[in-house]
């Protein structure tokens, strides 16, 4: 190990405490981009970034505004122009908290239980946030950042990106660089570091039956009028079959899995067993023909999350409405799943409602070479902390960043992160690994230090 | 026309204003049964009615308990034991106002605009009572009360009766009587007075499908966990079939429809241009081989009123619910069509999920001879005010109070009343036209005469 890196190395184990003190810091602003009310929060957020980024002697700290919570960028590019250029992506916003009474502790106070950091946005992501900092914070103060740096901490990825590819779009030269160091993904489990080489995109629509001018008593028109709920019911009961998206054509552009990734994915440390434990269903579902792993990661998946309509009282309601999302894989187009969904509907909608897609969004998949020097990079980072080699996985999850990342300033992702399937991500109680967390950060020194070799 | 009667008639036309004041004061009180914060607002209704009775001399007032919302009782038995006694059926709780914005103006205040009264309550069902109220006055005022009066008006009709059957069975010596007036159906139109010989009775059921343990990320789980929006839209579409009730044994026990009545029916100023108009929807539904208003009264219907499952969080939910009610006829058992539904959900509940009723309730459907001493009083009464015959209908709708007033109190009811099919009942802007309750308060003088006769 070369003296500078084990110098980094070291000031990283040093700095431990003040590393937990800096998240405890971050973890009390309770930065919820999706309340209104927590708006000056989400900005209090974003300057609190700044500041630590400023501390860190970057050459170029800016707040940037877009059309809802700032983008806070830093710049440190003293490792010159033949040094690789990294940029850290990250996100300073959280889910809300609630429900308040599920939190065995104040959300916004860390807290320390066994080996587990409680609190609000600890896992996703702050925890990963400050990791990345305290990384970059060991080479620097340790006199042997081997990389630039470029940090890019949005406010609203829990809103789903809403404002970043516009961003990207406008300060396209100014994200010029090599890769983008993503932590916002996760690991398998605590002996299992985890490289992401895929992530699945997203289709999301709101689909609305309509049927009578206003909710009719159920008593005078039941049996009359054909209720928009039984419409929805059916039209979302025919979106599957045997396990299977029954949208024609919805398959026609999915990449299939090769025999090798076949082999590799049934090699993980995540079988049938897994998921009927982590999920306490007695029976697993999907494609029959392919392994769980598989159907969560490398195949499609749509799902409707909300199902909204009628009332106790006795009628039939005027309208039910849908969320439907789809979970997208290479090389699934948004666009083209929104036309089938649409074209399902003109052949299936009942003629006594009419259905319509009041909105949708949707971003591609991503899956990436698993021999570009950044995955590679972060890979031996694992096997240097871990002793073992890290597990190679694709994602079921999606993020939109990396899509608008990927697509606007053409640069691939490397993925991974710190938190747990365990961590209870976007509900009550989420928590960190410390643990985990800490060799998560001696990790990311390796990595800056690996590109360089 | 008799003096005694002519002086009542008289009675109520110069005291239209006096009675509208009532209404205000009526409609001022906000009491929506179904919401905890308006308890106390439903007591206040409940002692403004007694205080009402009491002004009009009745011999007995009290305002009994119930598990849930008070039952206002009132006896006026002046006209002896050789004249006949009436029961008042009434209800004096509304449905919430909510959305308060869909109003034009305050719900709690009413305004008249047009030949209209607007206001929640109007027309279910406090006009209604107040038109009881107004026609007893007149006779009693002019001296002349023909037959024995007991008002019995409860708090919880919104509630679907919840604790009336046990107060029945808990009064039943009190509750003595020849016929019950129950003045909370309505009329056709305002130019055909309706007298109703059936109403639909009532099955309702709460069906939850539970999956995983906790909501699941839809990114991990979707394509390997059976989501329970799913399973439950599946349920819900195998309910029907070319506009039948699917269940095995549903129509089983449904009394067919005789020649007589389907002319009849058919000749009712109610056809499927009416229902289009009324509903507003392009193509109506349901069995094809019955007319439409077969079908909304001589024939069962089932309908889920309410789907409530998931939230716009990328998850997919542990459980989702379905609120399914079915309106009965004649001779439908409230207990049989559970054990059906439950029998179809063992059949079709996909594996992966379970399902079950967690709650539920019943009443059978009711139908009364049109030969009674009351319906005839009734009948003769609009002829005299409407110069024409009263139509002789079966509702769709349902009274929880009227199948058990028949199967406790052993009474059958006289169902009428004043409200018209474009009133928006339970809906915003919820109407009563003057004109029309006018007459009706005239008729309802004319049926107290006319049972004497």
């Amino acid at each position: 190990m070369s003296e500078a890196r084990s110098a980094a190395v070291e000031y990283a184990r040093e700095h431990r405490e003040a590393t937990l003190d800096l998240l405890k810091e971050f973890v009390r602003i309770p930065s919820v981009s999706l309340e209104p009310g927590h708006r000056h929060d989400v900005r209090i957020a974003a300057d609190w970034l700044a500041e630590r980024l400023r501390a860190l002697k970057h050459d170029r700290v800016e707040v940037f505004p877009t059309g809802g919570h700032p983008v806070v960028y830093g710049e440190l590019m003293t490792a010159g122009p033949s040094a690789p250029t990294v940029l850290i992506y990250g996100h300073y916003d959280v889910q809300p908290a609630a429900p308040l009474d599920a939190w065995k502790t104040d959300p916004f106070e860390l807290s320390a239980r066994g080996s587990n950091l409680h609190g609000r946005g600890v896992s996703d992501m702050k925890g990963q946030v400050v990791a990345c900092l305290a990384a970059v914070e060991a080479a620097i103060s340790t006199g042997s950042l081997p990389v630039n740096i470029k940090f890019l901490i949005e406010g609203e990825e829990e809103l789903g990106s809403t404002h970043f590819g516009d961003f990207l779009t406008a300060h396209k030269d100014m994200l010029s660089g090599d890769l983008i160091l993503v932590t916002d993904v996760g690991m398998l489990g605590p002996d299992s570091p985890t490289v992401f080489y895929g992530l699945r995109g997203m289709y999301m629509g709101k689909l609305r039956v309509s049927g009578p001018a206003t909710d009719l008593h159920s008593g005078e028109y039941g049996g009359v009028v054909y209720n928009p709920i039984h419409a929805l019911s059916k039209l979302i009961a025919g979106l599957h079959e045997d396990g299977r998206v029954a949208l024609p054509g919805f398959y026609d552009r999915v990449r299939p899995i090769t025999p090798e990734e076949h082999s590799e994915l049934a090699s993980l440390p995540l079988d049938e067993k897994d998921y009927l434990e982590q999920s306490g269903v007695t029976q697993l579902w999907g494609e029959s023909d392919y392994i769980p792993v598989e159907r969560a990661g490398a195949r499609p998946a749509l799902d409707v999350i909300q199902f909204r309509a009628g009332s106790p009282k006795s009628a039939i309601p005027a309208e039910a409405e849908a969320l439907i999302t789809a979970r997208l894989v290479p090389d699934q187009i948004p666009d083209e799943v929104h036309a089938q969904l649409l074209c399902y509907l003109e052949a299936n909608t009942p003629p006594e409602v009419l259905s319509e897609i009041v909105e949708w969004t949707g971003f591609r998949a991503s899956i990436t070479d698993r021999d570009t020097p950044g995955i590679q990079a972060l890979s031996w980072a694992f096997e240097t902390v871990w002793g073992k080699k890290p597990v190679f996985y694709r994602s079921g999850g999606s993020i939109a960043a990396v899509g608008f990342m990927r697509e606007i300033l053409g640069i691939d992702s490397v993925l991974t992160g710190f938190s747990l399937p365990d961590d209870h991500v976007h509900g009550a109680n989420e928590k960190m690994h410390r643990p985990t967390w800490e060799r998560g950060t001696d990790a990311l020194v390796h990595f800056l230090f690996n590109l360089r070799l």
